[in-house]
């Protein structure tokens, strides 16, 4: 089960996608492999269209909707990029989009999905009452819902970023590890099909905040876990696996590595101060894993997906 | 007098300098060109090497003083990007370095420096001062000054950059507009001659911040002016001209502009926010000067320098 998304799937996805998005750029920096004993390439997904790869997923999911004429306006719960990334993707189709956020959500979040003519509907910052939300919304909008990570057509909308990493690194030896973080999983899941079909002897690792420790759990015992605790900078992990994004993770994924808000923030500055780009501290917990295990990765070329550039510049980690 | 810099000297420069520098990518970003009703080319020097323009001019004079064999060392005085960039030549050639700093310089400077195995010599933080430690360096150790500006391997080597930002813009009609900051004038001078020779019909339009405004003043006068008050976020900026830099800028600029530390704080955050890439706040000045006076540019082509992204994330400006 959940293993149908085939490598055509993806590349029909990637060809959906493409004159939406921008095939973002794979930057190296010599100070910071030199810091890690490692070959480092990052795609640059903070440089995305509404500045993460959620972009994506969201587009692939929504031009779908609209090719099978399966509904009239799209919704969905989210306070982070996915609702971004759902009105953007409704916005390029003419589609209504009804997104249910917090009422705790940042204001600068809400303008920013305002701002690309989506509804806003506010519910209590709880996954019932976010649920709730859509319910109503679909009830009486007859809107299809976009899951953040749970539904093949945003996984493989996802993985489309794995894919141009690997086409556009241009090494003559294959990657030796792939790393992306994992909040619900979208995104690994996704990462690890393509590495998977176009690369099966990479390994694939993921990086976890401690404080939000589901998926390391998940992927151990086979289950759906919650986290003990949810404590962390990093804003867009807090969420848990599906079990269809476990079921991708558990079959081609080597190895979740967990990272404290420290090392999450130290590896953030790293980046602004080295590379001189912004990301959000989600885009920094995969560096963080490889410099909290630099024997794991010595001599090794890795490509690392910078999912985000989303950070609110009044609020930072250091 | 001043205007011997010819193509071919930039085009030596280029080719001199070329395999120690990255060949930085030139950006655009579309929720900025909707803001300011133009469509504007960023060229990303905060990319550069040492995170700043300035590892052109540097390279290009330390190259030359090994290739004419004019001495076994290299001296400067600076407490910006500067010192960084003389430090970082001398270690391609092997060469020592010895860079004069005030001791006010921040330590992060001071280790940058050091960083690249210059030996830093601290002086009082005065003009005076720092060209008295310039000399005795000199006299101790039979050091070749390169001026941070009134140089014309250093004009030479900072027109490299508008050289790249016009081939690789990849439009079909060439540049309305290209602006630079301006503090010393190395890198103004430098993109001025290129624009000349390259492109003669683009307006050369260079931003000033009012805090260290003495280029205007010195542009309209005709004579080298200090600025009436030294005052500005844009700490890369507050030298005066030289005699040099001031003959090429009245032959070749049209105009100079001057924003308030509040508009290049703004525009320095806008690019952060919208382009994800760090800038530092003399690089703001021109797109601050371009949203202050739209009409100037509205539907043109502008490019823009930006110069580099070596900030202190302890203090920003917001």
């Amino acid at each position: 089960m959940f293993l149908m998304i085939s490598f055509d799937t993806i590349q029909e996805a990637h060809d959906r996608i493409r004159p939406y998005i921008h095939r973002t750029a794979v930057l190296t920096n010599q100070t910071i492999n030199e810091r890690a004993g490692a070959e480092i390439f990052f795609k640059c997904e903070n440089f995305q269209k509404i500045g993460a790869f959620k972009a994506r997923g969201g587009l692939n999911a929504v031009l779908q909707v609209v090719q099978h004429k399966e509904g009239k306006a799209i919704t969905t719960h989210s306070s982070g990029n996915h609702a971004q990334a759902v009105a953007f993707a409704a916005r390029q189709v003419g589609m209504p989009a009804y997104i249910v956020m917090p009422r705790t959500a940042p204001k600068v979040k809400k303008d920013a999905v305002l701002g690309y003519g989506a509804d806003v509907i506010e519910c209590e910052p709880t996954l019932e009452a976010r649920e709730a939300g859509v319910r109503e919304v679909i009830e009486r909008t007859g809107a299809v819902l976009v899951h953040p990570f749970d539904d093949d057509r945003v996984i493989a909308g996802q993985a489309t970023a794995a894919k141009e990493l690997i086409e556009d690194a241009g090494i003559e030896r294959m990657f030796d590890v792939i790393m992306a973080p994992v909040g619900g999983g979208g995104l690994l899941s996704g990462t690890a099909l393509t590495t998977h079909y176009l690369s099966p002897k990479t390994r694939i690792v993921a990086g976890e905040p401690e404080g939000a420790a589901d998926a390391i759990l998940s992927f151990r015992s086979g289950r759906v876990e919650k986290a003990p605790y949810i404590n962390t900078i990093a804003d867009g992990l807090m969420t848990s696996l599906s079990e269809r994004t476990l079921a991708i993770i558990r079959a081609h994924v080597a190895d979740i590595l967990t990272v404290s808000d420290a090392e999450i923030s130290a590896a953030m500055k790293l980046v602004w101060e080295r590379m001189k780009i912004i990301i959000e501290p989600s885009s920094a917990v995969p560096l963080a894993a490889v410099l909290k295990h630099k024997e794991q990765f010595a001599g090794q070329k890795v490509g690392i997906i910078l999912t985000g550039g989303n950070v609110d510049l009044g609020k930072l980690p250091f």
